[in-house]
């Protein structure tokens, strides 16, 4: 290909400085380097982690950046020593490495790989510790290891995941992000049996994943809180088999449900971001064996709380991150799940629109009505 | 025997208003009703619930009333429908009852029994709900279903656990509750692998318990963690291979831990009930896979936090009450693995004294030299 080698000029979306507008700009990408890949991203959504880094919110942010964690596309090409994926390969962007060789992924307990992330902690990529990234010289810096809100990207070969080159783009692209993080918690963090109850804060796209992912598990009861009623319609599709609004209620929630459920749920989720919907989520699961998960993102400096006596008592707190998944083995085995229809994945798009749109899809994070905006970036 | 069915006038040490010292009276323990077992006290020894509750500090604290749940003795007589225990019976009470029949115990998840806990937590028995204790007509309140500061005691059935009656009943009263938590944290909550590293916050009994839970279960490295040095020749014997006091660090705790293990311990246990250091003990823990444990119980009111962000790298949070065991099927286990020597028992009771001195024993509680104090009943 006559790009391989070459500096490739072309469109991104780059977050000049926090709660400003995305500009859209011409930004040249450099050729991956050793251990590197550069993909071209076909198509990207957005999550909630890039509003929050965009909002100025997480105080490790680093501008100006490429934002963006959630895209699929197909490899440009690689660096030396490149083996695992090469040019023409269809491919998810992963967040969270999976190099198989670190402590971490030869701990056979945990997906959260250490190879990669004292440079995508702060931007840069791990040979040099530079961007590939910049604006006539000037460099703008990664995010995540993955900024896909832009039409070239180059993320380390421990990154990405190759995937069957028959799967739709602009529907497996949220396999990089929402959509497995809900259906992990509940397979792979709670690990929660046939049977039992289970109560979700927070209908979005990673609490109707998580509700898709209690009926697959066969949970008898699947109880879905949230302060927005529109959101109830819909989560009856995805599993959902009752509603709580705390708006509706006097008492706190967590009484509510335990009220409702003779002691409590066997399994809870928080898939919002609020401590105080934490403290709830673990307050409303059965003494004894309850296991609440905290899959939102708190605001940084939050804490949570509770009292010990809770934990004494044999409830267990939990957290997950991309569902437990370890992302290059298991994210093709997602892509499988969805073209057997063992999975859904097209329902949660609610939205298409372009990269040069991206400012609006920022906006629409904020409709009820929005779970996942998906951007065409080539257009 | 003559006692059968007759009010029984005995020695018991009473807690007339919390906070003053407890007066050895005449106590009149009437005789059991249906499910119930009347229990010559042997032995017992003191605990920290007994002095918590004593100090007022428990909200839910009856007076007057007779403390006391770590101990052993003989079955007197039984009421009636009781078939699991008859006069003679060697005998541990159990304030974690085992009913086998209620959701608790047919979960498989848990060994808090639902059965007689809401007669037990307000200090009577559950058939008539009223008190089998009294002074001259005026009813003493029962403590944990236990109350063993007294020579003679009535349990329901469920509480009580039957032992081999060639146990010394001097030691296995122990088996009564801290030495059980102790290894039962490790066994049942923990679950510590082979190889693990361990912090244990606290070097009292039930740490020294976690220490040779954590070394019985292949346990790589067992760090004991005290503000009191004095206590760490000793803990040697019981299985902590190296002792970090945070008075000698001007660094937090938890961080002390991390440098110390490279990252964190996979398992943390927290044997004083001190909320602070519970935060510490969790985020000492290992990202990705350290789970700890909070055993110690904190004053009414207080409360444990953290950043989710702890949760969300893949830190546990749990807790435990008796070291999860079942206490009527599993206590006659330990003490049957004492017998064999597989379990230290002895190695605890650094003091004996008499239930006349249970005053002083209180005051032994507060000394850096005691573990347990076991006093005789009979004398
Ligand atoms: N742990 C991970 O790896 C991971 C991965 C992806 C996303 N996340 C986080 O998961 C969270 C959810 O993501 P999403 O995309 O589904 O978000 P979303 O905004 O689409 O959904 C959140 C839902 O919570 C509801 N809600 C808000 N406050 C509430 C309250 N007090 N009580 C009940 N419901 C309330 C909202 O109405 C909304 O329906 C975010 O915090 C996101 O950052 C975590
Ligand atoms: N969960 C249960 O079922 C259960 C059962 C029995 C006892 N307990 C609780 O376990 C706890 C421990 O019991 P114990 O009998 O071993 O108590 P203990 O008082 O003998 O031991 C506590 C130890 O902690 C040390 N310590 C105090 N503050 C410290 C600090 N800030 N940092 C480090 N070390 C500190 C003390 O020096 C002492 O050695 C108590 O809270 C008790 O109520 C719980
Ligand atoms: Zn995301
Ligand atoms: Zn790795
Ligand atoms: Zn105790
Ligand atoms: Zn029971």
């Amino acid at each position: 290909m006559a790009t391989q080698g070459q500096v490739i000029t072309c469109k991104a979306a780059v977050a000049w400085e926090p709660n400003k507008p995305l500009v859209i700009e011409d930004v040249q990408v450099a050729p991956p380097q050793g251990g590197e890949v550069r993909v071209k991203i076909l198509f990207t959504a957005l999550c909630h982690t890039d509003a929050y880094t965009w909002g100025g919110k997480d105080p490790e942010g680093l501008f100006p950046c490429i934002l963006g964690h959630e895209a699929a596309g197909i490899v440009e090409s690689v660096g030396e020593g490149v083996t695992e994926v090469k040019p023409g390969d269809h491919v998810i962007p992963c967040y969270q490495a999976e190099c198989g060789e670190c402590k971490f992924c030869k701990s056979g307990k945990t997906n959260l790989c250490g190879k990669v992330r004292g440079a995508t902690g702060v931007g840069v990529m791990m040979s040099d510790r530079k961007s590939r990234f910049s604006i006539n010289g000037k460099p703008i810096y990664h995010f995540m290891g993955t900024s896909t809100f832009s039409q070239y990207t180059v993320v380390h070969d421990v990154s990405v995941a190759k995937i069957d080159p028959k799967a739709p783009l602009d529907k497996v692209c949220l396999l990089g992000c929402g959509v497995p993080t809900g259906l992990g918690a509940v397979w792979n963090t709670a690990k929660v049996e046939p049977g039992s109850t289970v109560a979700i804060f927070g209908l979005g796209t990673v609490g109707l994943a998580v509700a898709e992912g209690a009926k697959t598990a066969g949970a008898s009861r699947v109880i879905g809180i949230d302060i927005d009623s529109k959101k109830f319609d819909r989560a009856k599709n995805f599993g959902v088999t009752e509603f709580v609004n705390p708006k509706d209620h006097a008492k706190p929630i967590q009484q509510v449900i335990v009220d409702l459920t003779d002691g409590g749920v066997d399994y809870s989720f928080e898939c919002i971001g609020n401590v105080s919907v934490m403290r709830a989520a673990l307050e409303c699961c059965h003494k004894g064996w309850g296991t609440s998960v905290i899959v939102g993102v708190a605001a940084s400096g939050q804490e949570i709380s509770t009292r010990p006596f809770q934990l004494v008592t044999g409830r267990v707190w939990k957290g997950t991150a991309f569902g437990g998944f370890k992302s290059r083995s298991q994210v093709p085995w997602l892509v499988d799940k969805y073209m057997k229809k063992e999975i859904k994945v097209d329902e949660y798009v609610t939205h298409t629109l372009t990269l040069a749109d991206i400012n609006k899809a920022f906006d629409l994070m904020h409709e009820g009505g929005c779970l996942r905006c998906v951007l065409a970036t080539d257009a």
